[in-house]
């Protein structure tokens, strides 16, 4: 059995807390009735308010279709106990493989969006495409986050880092220095 | 004395390794003679080859222009030895500021920009601004990535993961799974 999570509701404007370290990420999609999902590592916040995430999903992927055309996903950050199914999802496509069942992932309703959020994963935040205009040239698509659910607990998850060739990198210990901050850049 | 490092060329489609986990990085320019350095979590890998890199640089920033005008600047790896620092230029400007003193920092000379390499970071990217047009709707700058220079031990680096407010995930362990991974997704 795979762990599930109590969640909660979180601030739109603040998921760069779980983002920004740069985990590796699961983006769900649907189109057309199908339910898709691939692993992604190349993501950056790009705004507090509205709350926008860039990302470079590349167009030989079968989800890059479903993105583009349903202007929806969901981006689910996954914690070590998954690296099996991070490594396999990113391994098969979408075209030939429907990865919920083949990965034992649970597919719960999302809120905004028709794509799925995955139910095993710590945090889930429902986006919408609202800007194309940098695909044709870098696939890059700029995600508007409508909605996040966030576990309860623990406070930071153990999240997953790429770095290629089949090398990760597992997120350590917390360094809280917000005494050292002008509040303004807090 | 802060630890310095001795460093190799590295080649340029392999960035992703230190830079896809998601590093803070310190962002070296320089302008009409002046040297400065800012604090960095925005930032992607856009494309292997040619190098690209995409980043965030809110124009209040100092080093906004600064880059914008002189269309380079250096992504300096550092690592978790260098906090203080971290959270010292990315509380200070480089307006009133000289940042390479003030933080005790050494400006070498990069072979293909005339930005500083920071010596005591553990990789230096040297990068060219390839394209601006994201930049009045997104601050967002492409770069290109056109010398690495790595340290030679560790082979990987603890490096520093921000949150926001003023909270630091600090880099764990490495997990090898390249056995996982079909070839040709290696």
């Amino acid at each position: 059995m795979k762990r599930t999570y109590k969640k909660e509701d979180f601030p739109v404007d603040k998921i760069r807390r779980f983002l920004e370290p740069g985990p590796i990420v699961l983006v769900s999609s649907k189109w057309k009735g199908t339910n898709n999902i691939m692993t992604m590592g190349w993501h950056t916040v790009l705004e507090f308010s509205p709350s926008l995430i860039g990302c470079m999903i590349t167009s030989a992927n079968h989800s890059y279709e479903m993105i583009r055309k349903s202007k929806e996903c969901v981006i689910n950050i996954p914690i070590v106990d998954l690296l099996d199914e991070i490594i396999g999802i990113g391994n098969t496509t979408g075209a030939v493989t429907d990865k919920f069942a083949e990965f034992g992932l649970t597919a719960e309703e999302a809120e905004m969006v028709k794509a799925p959020l995955i139910k095993e994963c710590y945090a889930n935040y429902e986006c919408k495409v609202v800007d194309g205009h940098m695909l044709d040239k870098y696939n890059f698509f700029v995600l508007e986050v409508v909605k996040a659910h966030v576990a309860v607990s623990p406070k930071f998850p153990k999240t997953v880092h790429y770095r290629g060739e089949g090398i990760f990198m597992i997120s350590g210990k917390q360094v809280d220095r917000h005494e050292k901050f002008k509040k303004q850049n807090l």
